[in-house]
């Protein structure tokens, strides 16, 4: 078979075993999961309303120009509806994004330790990343504008940074930002926006019309609590977003996901208890972790990463045991480390008491 | 900006109006959709059971590795689960399919009329499709095989063919089945399978085996009463199907989909309802069409086209008055035809009353 060269370079993906069969095996029934950066509050009553009224109707096709939605979302943060572009999770408009942009023998610039998507897909394209490292677990935004070179096409700057959590913050995003060539993207993927508490955050649409080379990514899956309907979308300007929408399926946000984030925009008393959840979380896990004397990242996101200073595949089992589930380092090239997402406040016990017996047992 | 010149040379996504505008605009109330094979029997109440389930959980990511739908597939179909592969819709397939196997230059073959993915996707990845005529509205698959050349990746063999409906019979794919050279993948799209009652449509999957070449393509859209949920599969050998799984988004299908498709699945009768309503909707149409003196091409799929010997554009603007959506024909370089899906009885009544006025106003 003659496949694509970039397509043999990727690593295919290995199925994980869903939670049932992990409860099965472990013969647990009492499974938290604190791995994902999931909404531990669900998602809005309203959201469920209209799953519930929509459950007679999967027969029809969604909208593929994703009307309403995109109405609503440019109305809610003051931009034009052709600025808006929509996808199965950001994962989706990542890979659009690197359609549109990435020839073979292209590159993109990402952090050392950031989302993981942005790689597998340059590389789908043909493309090769370039890893900058870390600055003290930050994006060193400098060092990757200076690493941009004639193939390069895309810059990307998660802010909050999955999976450390800091931000970029405003002098440091204006000490770069015109820096940029012009004919060369740059990203600013906010999938944690909502979650961020730093008055230092810098707002990026109004800076839409001065940069046009800027794109803007957004999600329900986090603060709205839809990760499991897929609803990922982005602000650019009206050209980008013209291909975006052209590259990616017509139905790609399906019409119970379309429907369901148009209920969660409504909801801002759900996204006010998630955020003032996450902050307290947040807060209770720092605390912990200081008790311990664990270090940690701190965060503006709902994840924390802390430093066990020990084997992060033996804690993640040891913890699994006891049927707290968390992201081990290791998948992260953070070996010795672990992301723990926020949770319900008994559940950031749980995850702490049960941190706390499998940490003695070691050291 | 450095757009990829592929991507230049796609025709942007032009966004329709949703049904609620066009009532709205019109001052209709009641509207009939035989534009988009939608089954017209919904979907199954086991279906709409679990989506009630599920619209508490709708914060949990879904399975990446859509674990239970495809064990439960493969056991339907008698393959292995490694010989599955899950997307957003045929859609995000067809995508994937293009990304792993077409380079800027490559080339894919397809029918003159048959479905417009295939261009659109193939374009994406930098590649040129080839439009084979058909022959008397059919796919003319020794032709297309004949005009394989050294850049030939994929031939794309939709069977039923959407939009025209007749398959390829057995006879047909035996005779050109072993001319294929085996670097070239032949793509049988049988998103319409479960409607076809002609004893001389080959089964595909016993062929897996001897052609590795081959990828299969179903969906959950069409006789499944999905749409609305995306949940397009297909099946091939393990190798081609770990590179498509490692292409597709790791969350493509969504929580709800997932589950969806696996009761769906369940409910036979549901299926067999749907099926039996469609033969005779389709006798029904043809009956109507002969009375009327209207030509049509016999169909194994869930629509039917007919000749109307008129202004397809204005014969459709006729019927949206008159609360009847259709396809015009125009859409798919066949001006002067419109596609009509199989409706309810009362739908199809409706929709040939309202053709039989608009045709008397026009002759």
């Amino acid at each position: 078979m003659k496949l694509r060269e970039s397509v043999l370079r990727l690593k295919p993906y290995t199925a994980g075993k869903p939670i049932n069969e992990v409860k099965r095996e472990l013969g647990l029934n009492d499974i938290i999961k604190l791995a994902s950066n999931e909404n531990p509050l669900g998602c809005s009553p309203m959201v469920t309303k209209v799953i519930n009224e929509l459950a007679y109707q999967v027969n029809l096709y969604p909208d593929a120009a994703n009307f309403d939605l995109k109405r609503e979302l440019a109305e809610e943060l003051g931009v034009k509806p052709d600025n808006i572009f929509l996808g199965t999770g950001s994962d989706s408009i990542i890979r659009a994004i690197c359609s549109i942009f990435i020839d073979p023998g292209d590159e993109s610039i990402m952090g050392e330790v950031s989302f993981q998507r942005y790689e597998d897909n340059t590389k789908i394209m043909g493309g090769n990343v370039v890893k900058i490292p870390m600055k003290n677990h930050k994006l060193d935004v400098e060092k990757m504008v200076d690493a941009i070179t004639e193939r390069t096409k895309i810059l990307w700057f998660c802010t909050p940074n999955n999976p450390t959590g800091p931000i970029i913050k405003k002098d440091e995003l204006f000490s770069i930002i015109d820096k940029i060539p012009k004919d060369v993207i740059f990203v600013m993927d906010e999938a944690y926006y909502e979650y961020v508490d730093d008055p230092d955050y810098p707002q990026t649409i109004p800076l839409l019309g001065k940069y046009p080379n800027m794109i803007i990514l957004r999600t329900f899956s986090k603060a709205y609590g839809l990760a499991g309907l897929r609803v990922g979308y982005g602000i650019a300007n009206e050209s980008i977003a013209k291909y975006i929408n052209a590259v990616v399926g017509p139905f790609d946000v399906n019409l119970i996901a379309q429907n369901a984030a148009l209920a969660a925009l409504k909801d801002k008393e759900f996204l006010r208890k998630v955020v003032e959840l996450n902050k307290k979380s947040r807060e209770y896990f720092y605390e912990e972790f200081k008790n311990i004397g664990l270090e940690y990242i701190e965060s503006q996101a709902n994840f924390v990463m802390v430093d066990l200073k020990a084997d992060d595949k033996v804690v993640f089992n040891e913890l699994l045991k006891r049927g707290v589930i968390v992201r081990p380092g290791h998948l992260f090239e953070m070996p010795g480390w672990i992301r723990v997402s926020t949770g319900r406040m008994e559940q950031n016990e749980r995850f702490i008491s049960a941190l706390k017996e499998v940490l003695k047992g070691m050291h």
